[in-house]
């Protein structure tokens, strides 16, 4: 069902169900793709387009049902199966996320992220060892052996911009899927491996690049 | 010069600088936009497109001074006048943030995000009043004198979800130009603000979603 699916559609999906998982935690039952445009700032028509590559999840006039729509990502995202994640590199970005994933509202949520964060890794001897949450952190020396034993897929990256290069080549060929590359800098990999990449100071920088933008076209 | 140019451009600026950047401080003088690509992973038809929105920057054969580009950056990010910003929230993803633009290989860049992060705001009586790194913690109780006294144009909202709308309402008609939003949520504000939002859980799902995506297609 998922097959051609344009890589524009495909960066959508997430926000689409980030808002229905809040529409049904409201008790929201239905919505209109115009309020639904509203709410997330997307037009109708490419919403309408982008849904009818997941199926047949709205009629016309009637809206969309907000559970029909969060069982049809469900099905996509196989949450039975959740996606075993190793962080490597324990710091305030990881930390955050390692945070979320183990909050209450995140596990008491019924759809959420099928993601299992597994363990973390960092070279840092006062972390090595210890727990953050329910977190194991190992020393970065074991990371392939726990790759391997423990069929991981993914890895969140979040290591200094210096040492990525080096631990991204380090994980070639031991069945990582994709790799999400926190850590400011491209890495290259492998065709196997599937890298995004999220840098919070270009993302600050993209903002001061579509407001001076703005400021342009008002004179 | 910054007229017109479309968002799908806008989007890949920041990637640009930072590449530059990098080739900099590894003493690159020169590149060919078929290198660039490879090295980003955009295609050089696209590239070459972007860079023609920033002037004459390269010729034929010859590719790409990185100085000059460089330069044609930082006229449109005019890093004398340095965007005064605040952060709001300021738990782990803030604190990376804090400690990246404190940073020394931050401050000594040549070519840096023109941004001065001034202050940080919270509720979190452990915290206010003290200072991480050299940004001094503020109760959240002070935000909008604090904004109009220092003339504040940027926000980067790092609050948790269920208080991203509320502190978000309280940031209009004070003369904020862009927010960073790392809430995990949508915040609706007047038109005169411009949200650019990154939420890492939904950065995740989305890698997931182009793997599912790459995993059907081999079938």
């Amino acid at each position: 069902m998922l097959s051609n699916i344009p890589n524009a559609t495909l960066k959508r999906l997430a926000l689409y169900r980030r808002c229905f998982v809040e529409l049904d935690e409201m008790r929201v039952r239905r919505i209109q793709s115009g309020e639904l445009s509203q709410k997330i700032g997307i037009d109708s028509a490419t919403i309408r387009r982008d849904f009818s590559y997941l199926g047949e999840l709205g009629r016309q006039g009637y809206g969309y049902e907000v559970r029909v729509v969060l069982e049809a990502f469900n099905n996509l995202l196989k949450p039975d199966d959740a996606q075993r994640c190793i962080l490597i590199g324990v710091g305030n970005l990881g930390r955050a996320l390692v945070k979320y994933f183990s909050s209450d509202k995140f596990k008491r949520r019924l759809f959420r992220t099928p993601v299992n964060l597994v363990a973390g890794f960092d070279i840092d001897e006062s972390l090595v060892g210890q727990h953050i949450g329910e977190l194991p952190i190992y020393h970065l020396d074991n990371l392939s052996s726990y790759i391997e034993e423990n069929h991981v897929t993914y890895v969140i990256l979040a290591v200094p911009p210096f040492v990525a290069q080096k631990v991204a080549t380090s994980l070639e060929g031991l069945g990582i899927k994709g790799i999400l590359n926190l850590s400011s800098t491209v890495i290259n990999v492998s065709e196997d491996i599937l890298v995004h990449e999220v840098d919070l100071n270009m993302e600050l920088e993209t903002l001061f690049f579509y407001v001076f933008q703005r400021e342009q076209l008002k004179k």
